[in-house]
C-alpha cells in the first residue's frame, strides 16, 4: 500500500519516515511538509543516515497533497491538522499522531494491546459523517507508554492512579525547548500534558458499547515534568487496586501480557518487559522502541503498589504506535 | 565558637566551609579529613574562588584530630561516622549530616523550623550517654526539602503522602555517579533513600513527648529518581488532607509559614517560596540555598492535592540545614 | 550616576542588573527592553533572586525611554542596537555589548587590561560626529577571554594564533539554542563568530596613533565550536612567537599581568590566573567572573606554544568588561 | 572462524560483541573478562537490547581462558593487556585495542584505509618472536578519526598539523569521568592522549621499508579536551601543506578517498563524508559508525587550511576498527 506521511520534517515525522524505510506493507510514497521545506531533498532534513532511496524523495507542500495514497499517516501539527485530516479522511484512511480529533466520541484513542476493540467505532465513524476513510489516533506519548500497564493491571481492578512523568526532550519538537530552559534543570509543567494523560488514559481503557464509549471510572491524577533526557519518557505510578495480588503476581501478570502475540503484526514487539531498574538510557529502544519497560515494583500495603515504567516517546508513544495501529487496522481487513 | 568540619573535602564538606567562611557565631579552626588530603591547603581541592584565609588552611587528618573546637560539623560519610561522632560527642556537641545516628531513640533529626522543639531531647540523651557533648543530625537531603511543605500542610491533618523525588547528581557525593550511567538518563534507583525519606519524616514530624518521639502517623511513600541535573532535588507531592481546604488556603498556609521569622538565625531564609513553575536551575539559590520552593499546586478532588516543591541539597538538604541547627542550639544556649 | 541598562531581560541584559545591583558608582534609574515586557516587574523575568530594590522596578519600552540618565549600558541584539545606540550618543556615553559600532575607525573595542589607551579616540569621534556622548564597544565574548592572554604575550612577539573556541550555550542568548541542536552535540559552527574574533582581536591589540587604529599585524586563524555548557568559553590557543621564551618566563608573564593593579577600580580582579587544568564549571567564576583562567601551557618547539584560557562570557565577555569600560572612563575623567 | 572477545563487558568490549553478533566472517565463541563478571549471562551486562544467542552466553574469566579460537579481539585495559596479549599471539593472531604494543617496532597500528600496507610487518614480528600468531593494533580513538583525513591531504604535503580534540564521554570508559567532574564542564586534559595522538599518527602515516616504519616527518601539536558528549570525537584542525590546492580540490580529494572501495570487507564504509557542519549527535553512526565526517574546510591562506572532521570513537576509533583490520588480514590471507 502507497503512504503519504503528513509532517514528515518533524521529529515525529521523521520517526516515521525511519520506521517505514523498509516496511513490509507500507510503501512511503510522498513526504508532506510546509511550504518552506517544500522541494528539497529529505537527506538534507533527516537526522540520520536515511537510505538512497527515501533520501532523494524531495518534499512537496501540504496544500499541493491530492491525497492521492491508500493512506496516511499524520504527524502534523495540531494547530493544523484539523481541518486536513478531516478532508482527506473523506476519502481515505488517516492515522494521526495529532490530538486534534482524539476526544471527538466517535474517533477512537488506539492502542492496539490495549483497546485493539475500539478499532470497530470507525464503522459509525464512517457512517455518522458520510466518509469512506476514517481517523484513527494514537495518544499523547505519556499515554501511550502508561496505559500498556495500566492494561496489564485492569484485571485487578483499578482504583486510583497517581502518575509523575520525567519526559524526554525530544517530546517537545527539535525547536520546543531551548537549550537555556532545560539543561541542568528539570521543568515540572508540560502545557495540557497532565489533562490529556488523564483524560486520554480513561478512554483508552473505557468500554465501547454502542458505538459509544464509557470512559473508564478510575481515579487518576498526573504531574508531568520535562528533565533532559534525548529519548525516552520515565513515568513513577503508584497505583491502588480492588485486589490484593502479591508483587510476583503482578509482575507476571505484566511479563506474561501479550494480546497481540499471535497476530505477528511487523510492528510488533514483546509490549512489557521487566527490567530491574528501568532507565531511558538503556531500555528506550527495546523492541525497536516499542516495548515499555516495568521495573522497581514494589507493595506499599493492602492493594497499594508502586513501580517504575518507561518507553520510546517517539516510537512507542507515537510514530510506532501509529503505525502500529494501521497495521492491526489492515489485518481487521478495514483497510 | 571554634568549630571543626570533619570531611571537610567532600561535597557537603566543601558546602560547610563556604557557609561558615564569614559566620559571624562560627569560625573554623580545622578542616579534617582522610589521609590522602592530610597537609594539602584546602585551596587545592576547593570547587570554588575560596577566600584567602581558607584557602591557606592545610587540611589535617582525622586520626590526629584532637577534637580541641567548641563543637563540630560532621560530613563524614555513614561507613566511618558512626564511631567517630560518638567518640566526640562524649565532650563536644557534634551536628551531623551522616545518617548513622539519625534513627537511634535519643538522637534528634533536626530541621528548626519544623521540629525545634526535638531539640530538648539531647538533654536524655546527654544523661543516658554520660556525654558532655552531643550529638544532632539533619536530615537527608531529600526529606529535609520535603519536611518543610509536610509541616505548613500539617495542620490540615496530614493522611497520606505519595512522593516521587529527582534529585540532582551533586547528591551521590563528587565521585558517586559516573558520567556515562547518568549523562542523557533518570535512574529510579537511589539506595536506601525512600526508606530514608518515608521513616525521617515520620520522626521529624513526630512527637516529643517523655523524651521518646512517637512517629507521625500518616502514610507515605516515596519514589527516588536521580536525574540529570547538577544541583537541587525536585519533588513531586499527592497529598490527603483530613480537611479539605482550598488551593488558595493552601498557598496562604505555605506562604506564612514562618517559624522562626523573629529569631534571626545567621541562616535563616524564608523557608516556602511560592513560584509558578519551581525549577531547579532558577531556584535552587533562593534564600542561600535555604528556601524552598513550592508551585504547581492543585486540588485534585476534596481533601486530594498535588504540588511541587524544591530546594538545594547541598544546602537546605546538608550543610546549610545542619548549621541552622547549630545556629538554634546555640540560642536555645545549649551549646 | 544614573544609569540605563538597555535590553535588560536577555541574558546579558541580566548580567548588566546582577553586576550593578550594588555598585558603588552606578545607581541602576531605568531597565529598558522591548514593548512585549514593558510594565512588567524586574523580578517577574529575572532569573535569579534579585535585590527587592531592583526587583520592584518595572521594565520600560525603548521607545518611550528618553535617555534622561548620565549613561547606558546597552545589551541590544544588534539587529536594532545601531541606530538606537547613535541616537542616544549624541547626548550621553553609551557603553555597548552591541557588535553595530564596534568595527567603526573611530569607535574603539575595549578591553581596560589591553588597550585601555584606545579610549582617547572618543575625542576624534566626539568631534567627528558632533556629539556630547559616545559610543564606547566591548569586543565579542570570545575576543574579550582570547586577548587578555595574547596582551600578555605581546611582549615577545606574535607572529601567528590559531585558536580553537568551545563556547558556552548562554553565549546564544536564552532562546538562541534548541535544546535538540545542543544536547549531547558539539556545533563547530557559530555564525560569524570567527572573523569577529579574528577582527576584533587585531583591532584591540593595533597602535593608536593620529586617531587612527592600526591592526595588530599577527595572523589570526579561529574555529569556534559550541559546547553543551551553560556558561563560561573554554579556548585552545596555539602562538607562535618571535622571541623563544621558556614556559616559566610565559607563566610568569601572565601571571604579573596586572595593568589595573593600582586603579582599584570597582570591578578589577586578577586578569590572569593560572590553574593546572582549567575548567569552566570550576573556574568561570573567579574574580567575580571577570578573572580569566590559563593552563596546560606547553612548549612545542622553539617559539611555538600551546595552552588553554577561558573567562566567564557573560561577565568578562560581556557585560563585566562593559562596566570595567565605564568604569575606566570615569577615572579618565570623560564621563 | 571462531573468536574470543577479551574485555568485553567494557565499553569498547561491548561494541565488539555488537558489531560482531552477526559477522558474516566472524563467530563469537567466548566472551572473557574478569573473575568478577565471570559466569554471569552477558545479557544482564549488555547495554542494548543483546540478541539472544549472544545474550545467554556465560562470561569467562581470563584465567581460564585457554585461546582456543582462531583469533582474539581484545579490548583489555593495557594495564593487564601486556603479557597477556602476548601469551596468546605465540599461538593466535591478537587484534588489540589495547595501547600496550602500538609503540613497539614490529607491531604495526593499523588503519587499513590508510596504511593497510603496514600489515606485512607482521611477518617480521611472528619471525622475530617466534610466534605462529601475532599482534595487530588499532590507534588511539582521536588517532584513528584524525589520519583518515591526513591521509587523504597526505598528496598535498603534509608540513604541519594543530588538532584540538573534544573527545566524548564514552572515551573514558564506563566509569572513567564522575558525573560531577564532566557534566556542564570542559576538561582540557586527558592523561597521555597528546602523546598518543602525535606519535601515532606519525607513526601510522609513516613509511615501511625493511620492516622499519620511519615516522612521517610532519609537525604535529594536538590539544586534547573531554567534553559532555555520549558518543564522537570531534576535531578542529588546522593544517600547513607543502602545495596550494583549492578548497574545491581538497574536498574533491577528501569525498574520493576511498582505498578500500573494491576489497568489500564487510564492515567498509565510505570513510571520509562531507557535511557541511559535522556533529557528533547527527554524524557518529553514518556507515554503521565507521564513516568520518569532515567539514567546515576554508584556506585561511597560502597552503594553509582548517577542518573539522569527526567519527564514532568506540566504532572507527575502536572496535570497529579492530575489526576491520582483521577482515583485511583475513582477505590478505595471514590469518
Amino acid at each position: 500500500m502507497e503512504v503519504a506521511i503528513l509532517g514528515a520534517t518533524g521529529l515525529v515525522g521523521q520517526s516515521f519516515v525511519r520506521l517505514l524505510e523498509n516496511h513490509p506493507w507500507f510503501d512511503v510514497k510522498y513526504l508532506i511538509a510546509s511550504q518552506r521545506s517544500k522541494g528539497r531533498k529529505f537527506r538534507e532534513l533527516a537526522t540520520w543516515e536515511v537510505s538512497e532511496e527515501i533520501g532523494e524523495m524531495r518534499i512537496e507542500s501540504l496544500e499541493e497533497f491530492d491525497g492521492n495514497v491508500d493512506l496516511v499517516f499524520s504527524a502534523l501539527p495540531s494547530s493544523i491538522a484539523g481541518n486536513v485530516e478531516e478532508k482527506l479522511a473523506e476519502k481515505i484512511p488517516v492515522f494521526s499522531n495529532a490530538s486534534s480529533h482524539r476526544y471527538e466520541g466517535d474517533v477512537p484513542i488506539l492502542v492496539p494491546e490495549v483497546n485493539g476493540e475500539h478499532l470497530s467505532l470507525v464503522e459509525a465513524q464512517r457512517e455518522k459523517r458520510g466518509w469512506e476513510g476514517f481517523i484513527v489516533t494514537n495518544p499523547n506519548c505519556s499515554t501511550a507508554i502508561l496505559v500498556i500497564s495500566l492494561k496489564a493491571l485492569s484485571k485487578f481492578g483499578i482504583q486510583r492512579v497517581n502518575v509523575v512523568t520525567m519526559q524526554a526532550i525530544s517530546g517537545a519538537g527539535f525547536s520546543g525547548l531551548s537549550a537555556m530552559q532545560i539543561f541542568d534543570n528539570v521543568i515540572p509543567y508540560i502545557e495540557k500534558e497532565e489533562w490529556k494523560v488523564e483524560n486520554e488514559s480513561r478512554k483508552i481503557l473505557g468500554k465501547l458499547e454502542n458505538n459509544k464509549i464509557t470512559p473508564a471510572s478510575f481515579e487518576i491524577s498526573v504531574i508531568t515534568t520535562r528533565v533532559p533526557v534525548s529519548h525516552g519518557h520515565t513515568e513513577a505510578v503508584f497505583v491502588e487496586l480492588e485486589e490484593d495480588p502479591t508483587v510476583e503476581e503482578l509482575k507476571k501478570s505484566f511479563e506474561s501480557f501479550d494480546p497481540l502475540g499471535s497476530l505477528k503484526l511487523p510492528s510488533y514487539a514483546k509490549p512489557l518487559l521487566y527490567k530491574e531498574i528501568p532507565q531511558p538510557k538503556f531500555h528506550r529502544d527495546f523492541g525497536g522502541g516499542m516495548t515499555v519497560t516495568f521495573g522497581r515494583m514494589e507493595k506499599i500495603e493492602e492493594g497499594k503498589f508502586k513501580y517504575i515504567t518507561l518507553g520510546h516517546n517517539l516510537i512507542r508513544g507515537a510514530a510506532g504506535g501509529s503505525i502500529l495501529n494501521a497495521e492491526l487496522a489492515h489485518v481487521c481487513g478495514i483497510l
